[in-house]
């Protein structure tokens, strides 16, 4: 089946939204914070994990699965679900995103992106016809658009030709794609330029997707510009079809994302600070590499409900970052996708109540205060 | 309370002996395999992992402690047990050992030996005074004697020297162990003498220790020297304590030890294994990134009831490694430690139903004719 977005609440102030978002493996509440499994494995993490610590739909990555191990090897597998033993929603997205960011080479055209792997330097061509093919044999519930994703800031002329294609991508993506349990979602583009992004927006919803996402964020501007680019686009979607910002996880970003209407979030944030040692907390991220936390024999954050805050210290956790043990990672990225997943947990209680502001307020009254 | 050492049961064929011992954090038969958690951690796993795979006891090593965190954090802690949050016995080893394998300068002395701290080149005396002073304060429950442990192979005259001071520092690691509640174990050294290694056990078992490990082995020697050296040693042990033999975890050395009267025994084979993406199966070691598993489907071993085997593939194993996802390692360390768990599961099975050798001989019929 397609995905199925049913509004139930609408906060009374702002454009916060809650609703039930059902897919082929289960029924969950937006908005929600979506964990990265770039390779078919949220970094760390075990599928048990990710149940406790209330995770949602995944993530995983089309570009890094046609290169390693190959989608057909994940289709003979019966699906990413089956390979990697996940039982919840998985989104793919298009791969274009790494396509433009990793490889060393590119040479767009009308056809696709020729581009060398960043693994052996192979030349291969990514098409959205290809890209939707990768994406049906992977057998995703939701599978993205290929589109392309300009580098910040480009000119307002190449921004102009680069949505035009990515448009007409979006219709060779609806036409080529064959997998009728897969959901199709459209990007909206148009970088920083407010008349691209109406445009963009006006023309992806006139195409049939099972729901939108805001692209091109997180790429460098500044958040005002960022949040703009959100509203921008927004206005133009239709209600009762989910929306999705690309890539963006800072607890800050979560609310403005939220309070304009946004509805799903991934970003590799929380597992990535993980691996460098830095933990989020209600008062701002903390660098458990600091000294003070050398005999700090109290959890990373004394409100969280995670495996790491319930079961072991900071000094414990300094101690294994310090001393390159993974566990310590493991731990953070338990707790950052944990911390992430509770801001969710918490905005959709407030917009029920409708007093999301007011969460919201509170929240960034404390966070950034520490460290 | 010391460590109490009960004798159950003595197979009819071979001096193989299935016992319970008691410590500090719980009763558990022997024999059984140890992991080992050298930085406070078993690396990648959780304490719950552990229990689920039924891990008893694990080893801590005294001189990474040391030097990283510091053992007054760890005592500072509360000890070692709740620094790491497991409630399982802890046992650590002297630093002996590290302190011969990693530090590139030693200059060693009756008095201890001077050496150079592998992660900043500090200069640092450890003597048997510090040792036990260090893992008084890391609160585990089975200690290890400060012993020398000299190189593979060393002449007679060094080691019949080397032999003696380690007698001589055993007595001052027992005049000053301070922690009641914890046990000392001696140690054999001897190398492949077999006059050192009788000399060496007749002395130390005349200390008053709670337990006798067996050390200098898997240091380079042949499998039948090895062998040989336990015999040597541990026909002198009284049949009251438990027997240890260090560092030895190959699945075909825990039989052999265990027909020669070894309780316990501790290796990073499985988990150094798992990070190269090896796993043991009934057959033997298999090399996860062989090709020939790129479409395998079947899980890594299809008699064992781990977390790995239940729940993934080896096609998907193979491609976590070959990403470089330590999830793969993780699931890889899980099914190694089991493997050998297990394998001393079935082995005191065996002893209480007299018929070790034919578990024995099962076993070996099959190990190693894969890959």
């Amino acid at each position: 089946m397609k995905v199925k977005y049913t509004l139930l609440h609408k906060d009374k102030d702002t454009n916060a939204r809650y609703a039930i978002l059902d897919t082929n493996h289960g029924s969950y509440e937006t908005p929600m914070f979506m964990s990265v499994g770039t390779q078919a494995s949220v970094k760390m993490l075990s599928p048990l994990e990710l149940k406790e610590i209330n995770s949602a739909i995944i993530l995983a990555n089309t570009y890094h699965l046609w290169l390693r191990p190959g989608e057909d090897v994940i289709a003979h597998a019966g699906g990413l679900h089956k390979f990697m033993n996940y039982d919840g929603p998985i989104l793919t997205d298009s791969g274009g995103f790494q396509v433009f960011s990793l490889a060393n080479y590119k040479d767009i055209s009308e056809e696709g992106v020729l581009f060398k792997s960043h693994l052996n330097g192979d030349k291969l061509l990514l098409t959205p016809e290809k890209s939707i093919e990768i994406q049906n044999k992977l057998d995703s519930d939701i599978a993205m658009c290929f589109d392309e994703c300009p580098p910040y800031p480009v000119s307002y002329d190449y921004m102009k030709k680069s949505v035009e294609r990515t448009i007409r991508w979006a219709k060779r993506c609806l036409d080529s794609h064959q997998n009728e349990n897969q959901s199709l979602f459209g990007i909206i583009q148009g970088g920083e330029f407010q008349d691209l992004r109406e445009y963009s927006a006006i023309e992806t919803v006139k195409l049939p997707f099972d729901g939108f996402a805001i692209g091109g964020t997180s790429v460098g501007e500044e958040k005002e510009v960022m949040y703009k680019m959100i509203e921008d686009g927004i206005r133009y979607l239709p209600i009762d079809k989910p929306r999705y910002l690309m890539g963006v996880g800072d607890p800050l970003d979560l609310f403005e994302g939220v309070m304009r209407g946004i509805d799903m979030f991934d970003c590799v944030l929380p597992t990535r600070l993980a691996r460098h040692g830095h933990a989020f907390t209600l008062n701002g991220k903390i660098n458990l590499k600091n000294a003070k936390y050398k005999e700090d024999f109290s959890p990373v954050d004394e409100n969280c409900d995670c495996y790491l805050c319930k079961n072991f210290t900071k000094a414990y956790v300094r101690h294994l970052i310090i001393a390159s043990e993974t566990f310590g990672q493991r731990l953070l990225s338990i707790h950052n996708i944990r911390f992430l997943i509770k801001i969710m947990e918490n905005i959709r209680i407030a917009i029920k109540e409708d007093r999301f502001l007011e969460y919201k307020n509170e929240f960034y009254k404390n966070y950034g205060t520490k460290d």
